[in-house]
């Protein structure tokens, strides 16, 4: 069964998306043709994951081009505003600003160069994608090594096929692990507000055939206890140079409760999520999200009307939680992420 | 602003509850005149949490002689028939059977002194509530001295007003110093898959005037962590003779957030929680409830059809991560609970 994929180009090179807001029930994808169209599809989870969100926002900087016409300076103007817009939609994710800081440069190059500007463009959002699957499968192949034959492994949110442009990043070692015949079962708590592991998780292992079980957040700590999970495997949105991760709001109980328990935890991430410019967790700048996401549901009110609401999107899980990193460029001590190899090309936004 | 009362006797002695299942959005109440009925509105939930499960069930028993005429034998085997329908109902709050025994105790004792057996179970029911109204009371006092002035609490699932026939057990202080004035602030995870947080503490705080914020079951560690919530008070189902305690589905993992940031975690319950006859929470049966609670919702599937789901209705919180259990009885550290006078009344049906 094949894994699912959330992202092409279409013939034009508009950005066709898997409107992920819209699954379990509808598989519906959308092509996007401008940049505001990418930036509404990224600000409201259409598309998410932070190196999906990277990709987008790389092919949405192509769409700045679209109806041709402008290169030289007043290209490089509406690729730069492009960058703009797309950058303010989220800002936990690095790989966002890492992916918008390629283009912009690509672009550069390409007015100094005199290239043609669109051309340059789609070529750099085709090589970040390209590098993103490659990574993918790295992680994949290096997180295999790490997980018991036939064993059992919690996740949390979506780091998997539609998070990424790949197999994903936490989930990448259970695709590796299945198609030599040995996936582990995946235990999945359905993330609240909003359900990225009953409504994306659950759905793109089961399309992938991948034996899998859902959870509440709140059960996270009893299954746990149950004793048959050999790993917890997370994805994350910014790894902070001293090993301190932000991922999905939920990541730091699942943390406390794997140690609790004595049962690994790893973080899986392309190197684009390694940030050295931010010292520690408490430096990541956290995502407020609207109240409405947990004091309702599908329109229906949950909560009393006027009910204050607390809703961050991320938390931090500091470096002592994590057993270790897995990236493209090895598996890392969390102590050693902000001076190893991992974070050798690594490039900020100032 | 007054605090809501889920349960009250008809003009002829039916049972009058609050739905709780259609909170917040309907106030809805059902007059329940058989013993069925009020078995039914046990098990789907519409009457819940564990003191008022036992009040219920009482009030439930009366039923049996709700069209009169069986005294003698006859009429004490109606009672033992509609213990067992009641008794059956949920296999986790020992509360239940706790009030079903003395039921029935007082049904032989009418029997044997030829009293009428109907009378009988409505002053005996009437009793079990009264006691009740009046553990809440003293655990609020007991309780209202742990709190700091001014300070945030932290609670799980509904163990409030909607909970038992008095102010409570876990939101008890809450109102006791409501009524001096000094109310905390309360932080209310939402509580998945039945949302009690969100649907009744809220419900309940708000309509009391207590001061609140709702949060994501996810988003406990994170909040904590915040460093501004002087303690977590949450009820019980069952209290085990070595003071482990079985609770709402995510009890346990909010006490293990509270150890891990050294926020002092207090267990409120009657002393009809205390449960000597179990030795542990180990051997604390714990109910597994339908996969649909968590794969949909009002009728709309969040996961794909067919996901596995694991969902138990609670949890076992082992008594080391306890600061105190709170009583009617008094404040006990949860080691000598199980040879303390707080379990000197005990009874069960064996």
């Amino acid at each position: 069964m094949p894994i699912p994929s959330p992202i092409a180009w279409t013939v034009n090179h508009a950005v066709r998306i898997l409107d992920q807001t819209l699954l379990p029930g509808d598989e519906m994808y959308r092509d996007l043709d401008s940049v505001e169209a990418v930036a509404e599809a990224i600000r409201t989870l259409r598309v998410r994951g932070a190196p999906l969100i990277g990709i987008a926002a790389a092919m949405g900087v192509v769409q700045a081009m679209r109806r041709g016409g402008a290169g030289g300076q007043a290209g490089l103007q509406r690729v730069r505003e492009a960058c703009r817009v797309l950058g303010s939609t989220r800002p936990t994710a690095v790989n966002l600003h890492w992916a918008l800081d390629r283009m912009l440069r690509r672009a550069e190059r390409a007015c100094g160069a005199g290239e043609d500007l669109r051309d340059a463009l789609i070529a750099e959002a085709i090589a970040i994608w390209d590098e993103d699957r490659a990574m993918c499968d790295r992680i994949g192949e290096l997180g295999a090594s790490l997980i018991p034959a036939g064993s059992t492994v919690c996740t949390v949110c979506n780091a998997g096929a539609l998070a990424t442009g790949g197999i994903g990043t936490a989930l990448a070692p259970v695709y590796t692990l299945q198609r030599v015949g040995r996936s582990p079962h995946v235990v999945i708590p359905e993330t609240r507000p909003l359900l990225q592991g009953s409504r994306l998780t659950a759905w793109e292992l089961t399309q992938a055939g991948v034996d899998c079980t859902l959870i509440g957040d709140g059960m996270i700590a009893s299954r746990l206890r149950l004793g048959d999970i050999a790993c917890v495997i997370v994805g994350a949105d910014r790894i902070a140079a001293n090993g301190d991760v932000a991922n999905k709001i939920g990541t730091y109980g699942l943390a406390l409760a794997a140690r609790a328990h004595g049962i690994p935890f790893y973080v899986a991430a392309p190197s684009s999520t390694l940030d050295p410019a931010t010292p520690n967790g408490a430096a990541i700048p956290i995502e407020q999200r609207e109240a409405s996401e947990v004091a309702s549901w599908q329109g229906t009110r949950t909560a009393p009307v006027g009910i204050k609401v607390w809703n961050p999107a991320f938390d931090m899980t500091p470096a002592k939680l994590i057993t270790a990193i897995i990236t493209d460029k090895g598996i890392f001590n969390p102590s050693e992420i902000g001076h190893s190899q991992a974070v050798g090309q690594q490039h900020r936004i100032e």
